[in-house]
């Protein structure tokens, strides 16, 4: 496949470069991961989230829809009924959603979005203007695109200018290094790895990784997710990111193409990631060992030991084993043992706790503080 | 919407069941989690997996690709290139699979899928013979998939006994506690939850559940995706189940349906178990703790505390610090406060312990026997 | 291409048969006219005429659409606001229109449309066995296509029925002097060629050679009438028929196939037909002489000559003359030159003769009794 | 259905203006034929014919393919193997065609085929610039049309500036008269209904009219042709042209539109036209007499008579008579009693005659002198 944009023409084909940032802060890298090449295509879930934030989920989702395609990522059609584009990872949903960024032109749009990813990569992100200026003798399908937005009344700025803001957008310089991190973010909950800074609303990286699993790779999609299972987005300039929550985000760059448009050695090292680290999101680790790890006493007092990773399930066998009764006046709930925890385990955690509380003198170990939340 | 079958019309549309089982082998019910009715499409994955078991992984993929189809879930084409359906989980791909389970016939074939579900069910589950006459009453649309398959020379048996194999398949009957524990073992990586039985391969329950999250909700599955989240399959008699992997299984029954064909309150319970339990596969908690518990010094030893969930990006943070080197002579490893480890972590763990053991008396403390693996 | 027939397989494909029978009853033949061969497709356009007559059009029109359908001719979709196959020169729509062929089972209707046929042929058509039972042995496509149209309520027989009548239909074994003279029928408006007999009904006549016009040549129908401009009809087994109205009937013969499936040499040859003999509907000789011959004096009476074939337009010209009024008492109106005349004509004609027969003397010279009718 | 066009908007929606002009220079109004209004879509076929002759039929047909959409007149897709619009009449295909207009911008290309439509309409037509202004102001579709088009590489002009002179040529203003008119000489074989003059090349006013008779009407082609039986275009400013080959051109205007956006009384006149005047392609007079009037001897000689219009079929028919020879020595052809003879129906008659001249005295009647040609 050859990419239309001579700036991406005239690079090395053997180009190979790897970064795999982890959510706690760690970072990876192999081959060329300082090279820098332009982040066409990933830029579209970045954009997404921005605008997401800045015109709110249901202002977009009237917009945009969030289903696979079924088709090429320059397909050239609406949904029948809404005239809206299938979803904001396709060429024409990634013009309808630069229309809800906030910005005064096309020029402060971009902008705005490099920033943004800029504060994710933890360096700062600019422009290539001779990229730029090549997408732009090349834009004949967004032009099309986006005059058929317009007509269906899916679109608010000029056609030019979402145009003219998309080639810059995709015009932004990055090298793997970068997109590991800012996948990294997504990895760790929007939250960033190295502060307690959330640079991602929870609610729109959950939002944003949902169309990366569904719809991050066009028309192989489903078999993405099924071989590989990392929720991922490639650009034609030849990188692949991953997001596998909770774990690792993930960047490839290699310019040889395949005849999806994707980079060939990156859909490879994508699989032996999935295979080789067990990097798969429908990987199960059958479970060895319960969340509740004893429930004993000592000194007169009922000790109920939590452990590892507590989420809804979790929390669920503390409910289950409390609402059997304790025999001792003291509890004793010990979570000193626990990673971590999230919200609907905390709450249920707490509700156990104060109903126990009625009818026992009850304590929590909580050297973390993680029934404290965030 | 109706179904087209008069047994399923004559049911109270007000019937509600609710079962939620854990990956612990905790089960949690609600309304008519008893109330037996007809498995339907809920059918597919199940034998979708029986059929990746009997025929392996590429033959299967030979017959049926595993892309959403964007199109609803009687879609009557194959793809253009291919002759294949789109995937398994839609009607031409549920019968392109049955091909592909062994068996003498149709009724052995659907005594084999029964059997299949019973294991996961822990009970025995029948065909109900009104109901799959009923099916067969209303069956033309299937005969004329069938028909299209054999056409396009990707059916091998006779296109009446592939639908009449269907239609038994259709009819199997179970209720919300059954579909809870089948949901629940795939949740649990395809081990039972309550024996160390594989009761599921553990790769062709990560394909089918990966088939689930991309296409379980046939038209509607990227927005399932987004505001759910959680792979699920739901059938025409008004149930759906859900599975989260590592946590829960979740099978929901009412029989009023919306136009999509899924269950209205099976849909809001889904919704709201998503929203207020955070039962959301991009759900991520931010890292409050490293798997990294602690490195100190204790008798003259380096000890290395792991704790939690160890997976890979767990495992990197240990050799990452192992690689910087430690001073003492001993090292202990220990484990103690580790819940799970899954096998790229336990590869790691392991590599990383051989290497050090080159230069340092090296022990490992792991109470759980974790390392050694299943 | 191949048929998928192996009764159609095993013939020469250098086989050569082509018959011209003109509307006055004259038949010229060349090659292998009267070699046989199974009817095939072309069999649609003689059904659909019976069926309209058995069924009338409002009913055929409630089952089968009449547009092109831009797809191949064994396209398995159908409207889908109205359910309806898109036109009766498809394979579905000739499956709907068996339907509406009043007889009382498969084998009946079959010989109804053989009879049908038989009569425009002029000598006794029949099944061709070995044919028939060649066709059921590849039949899942017409199957899906019965059992799809069943499903979508446009069928009321078994598909199992319709798909074996029309196999049947199918196997009628004609040669190129039978399609000949049947398109000749049709290219004489219905009327047999060699009497008064009116074997289709104008209106319906009219009807199925319009279908034949956008829809006979399935999706290559738009360039056939650029480069062909002959109504006309292919069948698998290598004839092609072609009718233009009011001169020729056309057939055939020549079992090589081209990718669409038609005839290599009878396309060929029919681009000939077009191109030196104009045999093309749109072909328009620019009018040397007025349809209204002469107007003047002859023994103190003005004569009138009208002369060629008068349609509507012709007749306008002697109305429009005669607006301006006759000088004389008395008027001939003289058809003697006249060679036909259609209805529009007659009754304009009949008009202006009683209008003026109220200030005149008006008598008509009509040895023909063309104003008689037929 | 609302035109996008406020210029539209503003119109009576009661107008009512009808013209019949027949291809002997005849013309019939009713109502308000001397209305004007802007030509919109019915210019396409007319630039169509321009480019057909700038370009050359080749050139035409590898930017522009002739086959019915069975979609909108706005349908925004291409053929995916050739990148062609389906055909000139839909807007994709309108300004594929203006692109191979000669010319050296917008104005000028618009210019030509403005001032080709006058010599059809024999009166200068003009640009409206209030109606130009607004089509600019709603051209959003045609601007993603072209855009799409130069992206698949098949136009050579900038896009702007084929909107543009797309917008100039749909704000020709006409009236009923002038459409007539030019339907006429396309009625006519494209020539002059008034004068001698080769308007629009015999050939391509074949191609054009086929185009009209199965893409005409959009994706109502087909049924048009059942019902009307005349190849049409209608315009979004209410206007239909109709034309029957050989007999007339019609043009009806009336500005409420109908759900496919043709004129509601413009669709009824013609189906009233086509019924009551039997103004239908496939309507065919059955022949009461032969194209051969007699055959006869007087003073010693054969006097062979041929009568009426005579195409192929007619000729042939003396054709086939004299192949049975005569036995007379002398020979006369009488022609006086033929209207008109077409050119394939010409060089069949001299080809015999001068067969018979090798054996008889041959004379020919022609006072006409139609077998020397045009």
């Amino acid at each position: 496949m050859t990419t239309g944009n001579r700036q991406l023409e005239n690079v090395d084909p053997e180009l190979f470069g790897l970064a795999v940032a982890t959510v706690d802060g760690t970072i990876y890298t192999a081959g060329e991961a300082n090279h820098e090449f332009s982040i066409q295509s990933i830029s579209k879930p970045f954009a997404y989230a921005l605008a997401l934030r800045d015109g709110g989920l249901e202002r977009l989702e009237a917009r945009v829809d969030a289903e696979p395609s079924g088709e090429k990522f320059n397909e050239i059609s609406l949904e029948s009924d809404t005239g809206r584009p299938r979803n904001a990872l396709i060429n024409a949903g990634a013009l309808a959603v630069r229309d809800l960024v906030d910005g005064t032109d096309a020029r402060h749009r971009a902008q705005r979005i490099a920033e943004e990813m800029s504060r994710l990569a933890g360096r700062d992100l600019v422009v290539d203007d001779q990229v730029y200026e090549a997408e732009l003798e090349a834009d004949d399908h967004n032009q099309a695109l986006a005059h058929l937005l317009r007509s269906a009344g899916q679109l608010d700025c000029a056609p030019d200018e979402v145009v003219d803001g998309y080639a810059r957008q995709c015009a932004i310089g990055v090298d793997c290094h970068d997109l590991a991190m800012m996948a990294a973010v997504m990895a760790n909950g929007g939250m960033s790895t190295s502060s307690d800074e959330q640079l991602i609303d929870g609610q729109i990286n959950r939002h944003v990784l949902s169309v990366m699993a569904t719809c991050g790779m066009y028309n192989g999609s489903g078999n993405w997710m099924s071989t590989v299972g990392i929720p991922a987005k490639s650009g034609v300039a030849g990188a692949i990111i991953g997001v596998l929550p909770g774990q690792v985000g993930v960047a490839v760059f290699s310019p040889r193409l395949n005849q999806q448009g994707n980079s060939v050695r990156g859909v490879a090292v994508f699989e032996r990631l999935s295979r080789d680290m067990e990097l798969h999101m429908m990987h199960v680790i059958p479970t060895g060992r319960s969340a509740l790890r004893s429930v004993g006493e000592r000194d007169g007092a009922t000790v109920v030991e939590l452990q590892g990773d507590i989420r809804f399930a979790g929390a669920e066998i503390f409910a289950s084993r409390a609402c059997e009764g304790f025999a001792t006046d003291e509890i004793v709930i010990d979570l000193s043992e626990v990673r971590v925890i999230d919200d609907a385990a905390r709450r249920l955690i707490t509700e156990v706790r104060e109903r126990l509380s009625e009818d026992h003198r009850t304590t929590v170990q909580d050297p973390a503080r993680l029934l404290a939340g965030r």
